[in-house]
């Protein structure tokens, strides 16, 4: 085995977060990173670091995360999902794996990254979706807060949506998008409505720590009519996080996919 | 509160029925019947039965259960939701609540319920959704699926398609539609195609133990070659539940709504 070539391998990742600290492992408690590393080394014997291209927070799910691992094995790729899976707990799946090229990096080479914000706009919580999404009661102006969306859109300084540190490639890592600050740009953040639900979908060429959550935190402020579309700019120009809306619960969010 | 008048409440309620052992209360272990007596109990000081409209068996979701409770609380009912849902436990919610007239009753009253059953055509368990659907490997022969579903549409005797006893109004029960034995009509059974998951829409006048499952499990078997659908006819003449094929699992049923 210590002779065996290394391979890059891929993997598609979904998991549901509620109980994760979220994708980063950590001594305090259970990361969907450490699963899947305590998987692989089940499965191959093989006791390696498996990086995320996102690294989700506590209670954020993924649909589309990817990662890679570097091993030795000579599992074949398409085997790898179903060895993996028997060895995970239920709140995390790979879908897919496939042999990558030996410099494939899931995180700094990730050129896109497309997040779903997904809110209930009904007094009740529905007990078939409360782990997936945030509960709103109406009314909401969406049309204000496409307006405010339309703001957004493009290349800022998203300064005022981010916590501190960030969750895409920053300025002291190795990427080719290095030394941007928190300069980011938006592709796209569209509003979809489907009965009484409102999806926020948002691609960007990275993220800063909790920028999408902070984005809808704003945006259903505007839909609540408590900040002005027009107040946008205002907010983005300023770069102090304290003029943005709250930071809107993890729950809503979910990784829907990685682009390369 | 002794002389004011009975008021027949209608509910609509939703539950993931993962952790229950069914709608219809009983000794072994919590069931939704329970759950929602006890929550009128602690709201209006009322122990009293709530009658749900289809008894959903263990495991099974509903989105649009119809039930009624008759009270004699002065309570608005447009508050009897929250009032409800403070006394619920997070998988089950009551979503509207209505005064209906006296006679109203949320069983015999039904005049159609609709259910879907989901499965998800994918090598692994997605889990974003793993508590409400069953997962089956590809590939399904969805058209055969079909041309098995056109020959359950419509009346028949669905013995063959039953475990024993019956969800629906029964001969012995005081019912409109009163002994007709396990003859029942399929207004609507449909095929929807999303992606990586196929949902069979069901629409009936009532339905017997587990047959929305044993026909989800008996089309499944056409999907994968394993029964031709130019068999169903036979089946459903033989009135035989040896000759259907298996009760597909709970986790992928869901009462969506009752038609009165």
């Amino acid at each position: 085995m210590k002779d065996a070539p290394l391979r890059t391998i891929r993997l598609l990742v979904a998991y549901e977060g509620t109980r994760f600290l979220g994708w980063q492992r950590q001594k305090k408690g259970p990361t969907v990173q450490q699963a899947i590393e305590e998987a692989v080394a089940r499965v191959t014997g093989e006791r390696v670091a498996v990086h995320g291209a996102g690294r989700t927070d506590a209670g954020v799910h993924a649909a589309g995360q990817v990662a890679h691992v570097r091993v030795r094995t000579a599992i074949p790729s398409e085997r790898i999902p179903h060895a993996l899976n028997a060895n995970l707990p239920e709140d995390v799946r790979v879908l897919e794996a496939s042999d990558a090229p030996d410099g494939f990096h899931a995180r700094f080479g990730a050129r896109a990254k497309v997040y779903a914000y997904t809110v209930r706009l009904h007094p009740h919580e529905n007990p078939l979706d409360r782990a997936f999404v945030h509960r709103v009661s109406p009314p909401l102006d969406v049309a204000a807060m496409r307006e405010g969306a339309a703001a957004l859109l493009g290349t800022h300084d998203f300064g005022s949506f981010a916590t501190h540190g960030s969750e895409g490639p920053a300025a002291s890592r190795p990427s080719r998008i290095a030394g941007r600050g928190s300069v980011r740009t938006l592709a796209r953040l569209d509003l979809a409505e489907r009965g009484d639900y409102l999806t926020l979908i948002v691609e960007g060429d990275g993220f800063l720590r909790n920028m999408v959550r902070t984005i809808a935190g704003t945006l259903l402020e505007v839909g609540r009519g408590r900040l002005a579309p027009s107040a946008i700019p205002g907010i983005l120009a300023a770069r102090d996080r304290r003029r943005a809306g709250p930071t809107a619960p993890a729950r809503g969010l979910c990784l829907l996919a990685v682009r390369y």
